[in-house]
């Protein structure tokens, strides 16, 4: 214990026991995310299909841990060739630390097919979720992420550029995943909700849309705030590490990042409701509350490198967009009832955009040369490559399940709730109510 | 600074630092399990009876603190002899390294007491869970972690064994408490059900159940979610330490099983259910959230030694459990409206046996030789010291508590609820509902 | 990476990782804080009012973020005199090492404000409350943790005395804010409530005090146990680092001492309404729930340095203040719908008034002598300016809002609610609840 090279052994040890901590506590915050959704949709639904929203969250993480170990991982990150790995099958040859990876790798993984549940809420079967949400966990969202955070990835390795004479190697870059998590999600949510077509009453006769508020607004209040003490882990930790050189930094900045963006999000869509730009001159708590989510996706795939003021900036840019899709979706009489479209595909779409502009020193913003163009460039091509891929995938896998018949329940079962036929349990069951000490007290 | 002594210094603190914060993160990580256990039972009881499970909830970590600092902790880390510790009352001459491991052990002591406040819902006296708390987190919890997980305990100590012309020393062993928190928890829990005797109404007058069912579902939801985030920490961080060696390797390894087994518990649960095995043929909801709180309980002993598949296979036999003592306690006519027993006492039966058969490499089912066979010995034998521990003291202060005729509220109390005669507090007052806007708004 | 210069680098560099995960994770726990005052308030309103007072808790962290990061923390942690700070405005200058402390400074701050949205709860007017608000998180508040916790604040610096032929400085010291945040928040509140005058109803024609209950005990219960958790961090994580010597002690006390100041708290506002002393005879839940909070707030300003049993002491101490002084301001006929003056008030008071008394081996308490009794009159004139600070600048921003005609909503809203009329949403819409599946189900 007294030479040089076991306090060098030792100091190796602590940076790999400080890392798999990192990883573990921040995955552990993310998983939490679950929770966050669950409760964001249950809000957002009426009470007689509570229950099916709940029990698809929760399964979320547990077919998809099980989709996810035996083969979702493995074409994410086992080796292979530039487009999908195929290696580690069941965590095969997986080495303990691996067992960190995965899990932090698998809470990403399990946010993504949650994004899709809310755009498909209150008419979906549930055969049909248990299918799509494997796919998605297991095989579409995967892909993506070998292509761009894997090693191997060709979208990660992108290209070799002589520039000023040097051999730079130029590719697609989204820290946290504005691309990959949620312009993936967002586009196969939307491709649910066209395909399933709206709830029974949505749009009226002349295409109108009918609103149908949720039953519970303090839930939707709760899978907020839980989903904000999320996205600072889902943000900050994507480095994947702390120790690394460079690690502190990014991990800071993509925590204040996140509350930045939260909040120019939140304002820019507050402001604009309210002076009836958008929506009816009110102080719309759901309609913030998604400004400020779809600020924190605008700002995954750069919050590591951006000054403070762009991220306040890209959460604003983020904000306008979510209002602008949720009127197009609306437009399209797509039915989307958590606008999971507007907030995980606009802002996605706005994230991986804002990234090589706005990153700091070298975006274009800051230095308009080959370089930053090209990174441009490259991060052009992976938001349309991610986006064909999940569009063709999503097609595919929904019109598979519509033609099969087993995507939407009878109208009899939409109509009358989905809770006491499909699952026997109702979410507040009328007997479970009431007291026997007189009216003048209360329930 | 300069000089290899001092950078040893540093590292060394380093290592403490870093420990000390692992302990105090997951701890605070497993004190919200105490909020996850409120929800759940929250969700489980009618709406009449909402506050006094809630109070029961929060102040078992109150008066736990208490307990545990007076007495508990010296009877469970003091030193003593291998049945009991005595020093360290009232924290007494306890550095503040102990600290932190005070606190870190005083979250599984409340979570061992919380579990049996599920059992005597809506029926058990303020004064008696008072008494039956305290003793559990002050007296019955410490003795067995003492056996177990001290130093010198019996059950920890083992016995040294002969094997190919080497000493070994082989003892009870459990990573996460399976045997030490849950079955000694599920046992005091089903004592108190059958003591206190079924909520009226629970049976015909031919001994057939009749459900009663809980107020509020989203509540049990989001009970379930805290507890699986909670368990990560609770499984993840039992090794007590992530810089000794191995450690990040048991820690990665705890929380990736708990996902398996928490999967697994919930896809058995699942799949029985809906196939009319056991029960209705529905996709029940509250079934599947307790089957992967069963698989979670079962995988506690060995979660950080098994490959991942047998944590799945684990979890599996965890959710067989669970349905299986679901049945029994129903079969005997003992009311249990949380199934803290199926839960805790059945997963920890099987997490408790899983540990010497399915641990890689040593475990019976790798490598059948004396070790293991021994180890198994051990286990069996430790399962059924805490089993009767459990048991007898249960039996002893339920029994005291029935005879004492404060065991259980009045009839009357019982059939109009418990909060407004005992607490003075409405969950939902009536007065407190509504708006002045117009029926066609809304409530 | 043989030399010990090498060696000493990497040590100094998992030394930042450390600090900067520390203080990350911690901040992170404590902006859960937000979501607990959400819920506690929102379950202690009215349900025509529970939308309004979601929408404020969660602007007061996206306001907030903005509000801090423009000046506030320029004016706290910027350099300048010993009054004030006035650098790094919208994070000009700051390093990235900077932005971890930015972070962690500001869920603190957004604490500060969250304490007065519940004194005003039901009656303050959107815009009222956004000026208020910003005034608190971005001056107010921060010019006081300038004083108090920067290094050139003139509280902290306080003087240089001789004691016993030596120079010693001694000032105003707390660790956690019980005057910073809590005598600060309280003060504000209290002005707030006073000005802004009761809720309809809430006295009768003599004055005498009429319950207003609120909607959802449950959503308390949720809020209180958060806020449980996040005061573990909130006080844990005030040292502001975990790798400098004595970090590990003092963390691991401050949340030993957490839990035992609101088990001290909690019991004995049990224990004093059951017994009838004060209220009605019953096992209060609200108001053991506001004793713990009371007894957690108590003990921030010594908690890294008291011995357990001054932990538990102080939160006995708080319990009782608690009682106290919420009776006391209704005898002044003001209307605290959340008791955020007896909490944090009169919590933050016996806080700040026992560190110097009870700190093991300095306090008076241990030792009377110059150097104790110096920093007993210390902590009082800083108590005593803090409170001068909060009281006269919170006379202006209410007084002004209210010479204004913009500090309430009109009578007509105040008793039909606000969600409808400035929201434009129900917490609860009638028409999402029900399902089509006959009576004998339920809801």
């Amino acid at each position: 214990m007294t030479t040089g090279a076991t306090i060098q052994e030792r100091v190796d040890n602590v940076d790999i026991a400080l890392d798999t901590m990192f990883l573990l506590v921040f995955g552990i915050f993310i998983y939490l995310m679950q929770a966050g959704f669950a409760f964001l949709e249950a809000g957002a639904v009426r009470s007689k299909n509570t229950v099916n929203i709940l029990i698809k969250n929760a399964l979320d993480s547990f077919f998809g841990g099980v989709s996810y170990w035996l083969f979702g991982y493995a074409f994410a990150y086992g080796e292979g060739n530039v487009f999908i790995g195929f290696s580690h099958f069941a965590h095969t040859g997986l080495t303990h630390t691996g067992y960190a990876h995965w899990f932090f790798q698998f809470v990403f993984a399990a946010t993504a097919a949650t994004i899709v549940s809310g755009a498909v809420a209150e008419r979906c079967d549930f055969m049909a979720y248990i299918i799509y949400s494997t796919c998605v966990t297991g095989f579409i969202y995967p892909v993506v992420s070998h292509w761009a955070w894997s090693d191997g990835g060709w979208l990660s390795r992108g290209d070799i550029y002589e520039i000023d004479g040097q051999m730079v190697q130029i590719g697609y870059h989204d820290f946290a995943g504005s691309g990959v998590v949620h312009l993936l999600g967002g586009t196969v949510a939307f491709v649910g909700a066209y395909i399933i077509g709206p709830r029974l009453g949505r749009f009226d006769e002349n295409g109108k849309p009918i609103e149908i508020r949720g039953h519970n607004i303090p839930y939707a209040a709760l899978g907020g705030f839980i989903l904000v003490f999320g996205f600072f882990a889902f943000n900050g930790s994507s480095s994947g590490s702390i120790t690394k050189p460079g690690d502190e930094e990014s991990v800071a900045s993509a925590v204040v990042n996140t509350v930045m963006a939260a909040s120019g999000g939140a304002f820019i869509t507050l402001l604009l409701k309210r002076t009836h730009t958008f929506g009816d001159s009110k102080w719309s708590f759901l309609t913030t509350l998604n400004g400020s989510l779809t600020g924190m996706v605008s700002v995954c795939a750069g919050c590591h490198a951006y000054r403070t003021y762009c991220g306040f900036f890209v959460g604003l840019c983020g904000g306008l967009m979510y209002l602008f899709i949720n009127w197009a979706v609306l437009k399209m009489q797509v039915d989307d009832p958590l606008d999971a479209t507007a907030v995980h595909f606009g802002g996605g779409v706005v994230g991986a955009f804002a990234a090589p502009l706005l990153t700091f020193e070298t975006g274009v913003f800051y230095n308009w040369n080959k370089a930053s163009v090209l990174y441009l460039g490259w991060q052009v091509a992976g938001m349309i490559a991610i986006f064909l891929w999940a569009l063709t995938l999503s097609i595919l896998v929904f019109g598979l399940l519509k033609k099969a018949g087993i995507l939407r329940v009878s109208e009899e079962y939409e109509m009358k709730g989905l809770d006491l036929p499909k699952h026997g349990e109702a979410a507040y069951p009328a007997e479970a109510y009431g007291h026997g000490w007189g009216d003048d007290q209360n329930t």
